[in-house]
């Protein structure tokens, strides 16, 4: 392990950390707000210490291994989250730093779940950086799924690893750097016309760029207690439905598509598989509330939409209170937050590849009893995918399960009842946002002992960063020469 | 396919269920019971039905083929409850024949899940026939999961082929027919041990029959209502945890240690893997109860042994109301259903041999995201195990998974609350017994609406049948020539 690599890196995202609180800054200086001093102090702090590192870890440029990728990855969150909550820490907004570490993590992993319990008691100020840190992370994301994982062998998204816009070349650096500033275009062409589209629609310069923010980076936080239900507009729950459709797509489609390959990029089996799981999905819930509720078809059609596509993207976001919905409806929404959004995109959950992969893996082993000579490959766009690729999505999702019955366990046994303690470690997994129980989509999480606070923590960076990732980490091996 | 030969088949088992109702038919006639009739008439209309078919398939034997075996399989589990279902019709126990055939299904299939309100009020000989179908239920599964499962090639028991005890023959018929005399020995025998032990400790000669008919088929069918917990003894929990123990690992190995390879035998992954799971949920639970409850070190001791070995081994015994139970232990005992005995026992769920192949390439990747180079097996009892089982495996648990959430997405549909719903398809398919909410230990499911059962009843056979060996009945391509 190339110690002086790994400083060095991170000291860079220390530094972009920093440099990003002159955003907030500004916004308490015209809103005239006294968090602004929260955030020169944290900026200070953040540039100081990443500058320190920066200097005492300069050296030349080497190549760098797996080893490093995995750990700049997987502790890169971590130091981000920790820079990125003194904020909350210096404006006293919350009462403990586990606090306000949760809700900085909740913001750069794009889940969306809070421990805020009256979001529009806050500062404009504050309440910005909370958007930004997870538009922020929506960046590191795309850079993480589509540039780093693929590279460093992380279940399955190297199928689209000749999708990858930037140039041909096996060493890491460049390539990345090329990548990542190609998807970026497209990440930030996309905010800004959603932005536009929100102000089309009404909604104030502030709480268009705050949305805008969080909708593409399938975040979630709101600016209001009811999140997008405040609002009360048809029009703007459809121009947010179809951003977070867009966030929930891979962002290599995306370029691909604005380059001029829409059709190739049309055909792709995960789009249209991702496309079908929302529309039947959607119908379901649909004709379940048409005929559980008296909202009337119109108003049910609404709902389910917005509500499928904000699950299943992992956004978050709520139309309603879908905790007041029936059982049928709930328990579906709870599937959904395991499904999550395309490889690539800035969704988590398991993500559509690999669920497309499973069960086209389980049916050929049905087809294979019938014919137990017959040589069938699983196919994923037409290309024949390869056994290690297969054991290493299968290997993802028995961790992924693994985990999820141990972290729902220990919430369990803190005294959560069931359907709050699993749909709470599911939706953080899944960087999704509400749950079920005590933590509706209306309520929020601050009334979790602190113990809880850690392991959700825990399992939105573990979610974030795909398992493997950071798992890796605790390996034993992992240290050795 | 053979129709002639299937239903050939299907005829020995019809004749085979229709003379094992001689057993309660005697016991009707020893009780002076007025259910004798019920069983008179159910007696002849198989023996005639089964006798008119297998006149009318007479033929010389033909070597079967995969194609007959799963639907002898298949279809036999389905037909045998059928007939089996006859005396609960006649003798008017139920109202409808939705629940004289959930009550026959839960009985072959050993899971133990029940309609009736009132057990006590039952006549001695349809609780007997009831606790008789769980037994013979569980001669079909071991004969099902070590001669026949392993030579279709279903699920992972190709890794016990070469332990099977029986001639090596690759054809199928006289092989299926030794081994399973072989096994059927020792679960006559163990059966018969239980007996003389519970008779030992003051059960009756009727309790002790039937508890031994459902402890050696992990079926869990009481004659009473309050289940084991209505004998108050810790000597007839420890006799029945013992044999549970035996009945839910793999009676392979049970021979193999009674012909003098006991060392070998011990050395089992499986058994041990099984084992320690045992272990440590116990260990859990125990801290868990003696610190949520008054019961105190001994008594918490004893319900957390016996409460977890009952639902690993898929038994489904009580001796406590564990509905009364933390959210912990409600959970974790959820969760313990997925799980199940060994491969090769009478158990259901998915079988400790799966999860711990399946635990043990999520480790495999990510030591491969350090070595990616490295060639690394994932091994079972020191030798490697094929890629070609481990993709079926991977096929069995997404199937598995699959297929439970969209059963639970049925039955909370049907108005079921969440908790209920998810428990009621956990139980059925992992073949346990009773589940948590509305179908608790001390609860029954005949408040569900006939839709309901239903779906829990066809959830029963798919998983007694390993999924795939139903399921393969339902492809276009299992029909084509």
């Amino acid at each position: 392990m190339q110690f002086r690599f790994l400083f060095h890196a991170l000291s860079l995202l220390i530094l972009i950390t920093g440099i990003s609180m002159a955003l907030p800054l500004l916004a308490a200086f015209i809103y005239g707000e006294a968090d602004g001093k929260a955030f020169l102090i944290s900026l200070v702090i953040s540039l100081v210490t990443g500058g320190l590192i920066y200097f005492f870890t300069r050296e030349p440029n080497r190549e760098i291994t797996h080893k490093e990728g995995f750990a700049i990855v997987g502790l890169g969150w971590i130091v981000v989250a920790l820079f990125g909550s003194l904020p909350y820490v210096f404006s006293g907004v919350f009462n403990s730093f586990t606090d306000a570490y949760f809700e900085a993590v909740s913001g750069f992993t794009t889940t969306g779940s809070t421990v805020l319990t009256s979001i529009e008691s806050m500062s404009h100020s504050i309440l910005l950086w909370r958007s930004f840190t997870q538009w922020f992370g929506g960046m590191g994301i795309i850079l993480l799924s589509i540039a780093i994982l693929p590279l460093l062998g992380v279940g399955g998204m190297q199928l689209y690893k000749a999708e990858v816009p930037g140039p041909a070349t096996d060493k890491l650096k460049p390539r990345i750097g090329e990548t990542a500033k190609l998807l970026w275009k497209v990440y930030l062409l996309f905010t800004f016309i959603e932005f536009i589209l929100l102000r089309a629609g009404g909604m104030s310069f502030y709480d268009a760029i705050c949305h805008s923010f969080t909708t593409m980076a399938t975040g979630g936080f709101s600016t209001k207690n009811v999140s997008v239900e405040s609002f009360g507009s048809a029009y703007i729950e459809v121009v947010i439905t179809i951003f977070m459709l867009l966030a929930g797509a891979n962002f290599a489609l995306h370029y691909q598509m604005l380059t001029g390959r829409l059709k190739a990029s049309l055909k792709d089996n995960e789009l249209r598989f991702y496309l079908a799981v929302i529309a039947i999905s959607t119908f379901f819930i649909f004709i379940n509330l048409s005929s559980t509720t008296d909202y009337g078809l119109w108003k049910s059609l609404r709902l389910s939409t917005f509500q499928v596509v904000s699950i299943i993207t992992t956004t978050g976001y709520s139309s309603a209170d879908f905790e007041q919905w029936s059982e049928f409806a709930k328990y579906f929404i709870f599937i959904l937050m395991f499904v999550g959004g395309c490889a690539g995109s800035t969704g988590g959950g398991m993500k559509m590849l690999r669920i497309f992969l499973l069960l086209k893996q389980g049916y050929r082993e049905l087809y294979r009893l019938i014919h137990p000579h017959a040589v069938v490959h699983v196919k994923f766009n037409n290309q024949k995918v390869s056994s290690d690729i297969m054991d290493s999505i299968w290997g993802f999702f028995s961790l992924y399960m693994f985990l999820f019955v141990i972290a729902a366990l220990i919430m369990s046994l803190l005294g959560m009842d069931m359907i709050s303690a699993v749909t709470s470690v599911a939706t953080s997994m899944g960087n999704v946002g509400p749950g079920l129980g005590t933590v509706g989509p209306y309520d929020n999480f601050s009334h979790l002992p602190t113990t809880g606070k850690w392991v959700l923590t825990s399992c939105m960076i573990l979610g974030r960063l795909e398992i493997y990732t950071l798992l890796v980490l605790f390996l034993p091996e992992y240290w050795e020469k």
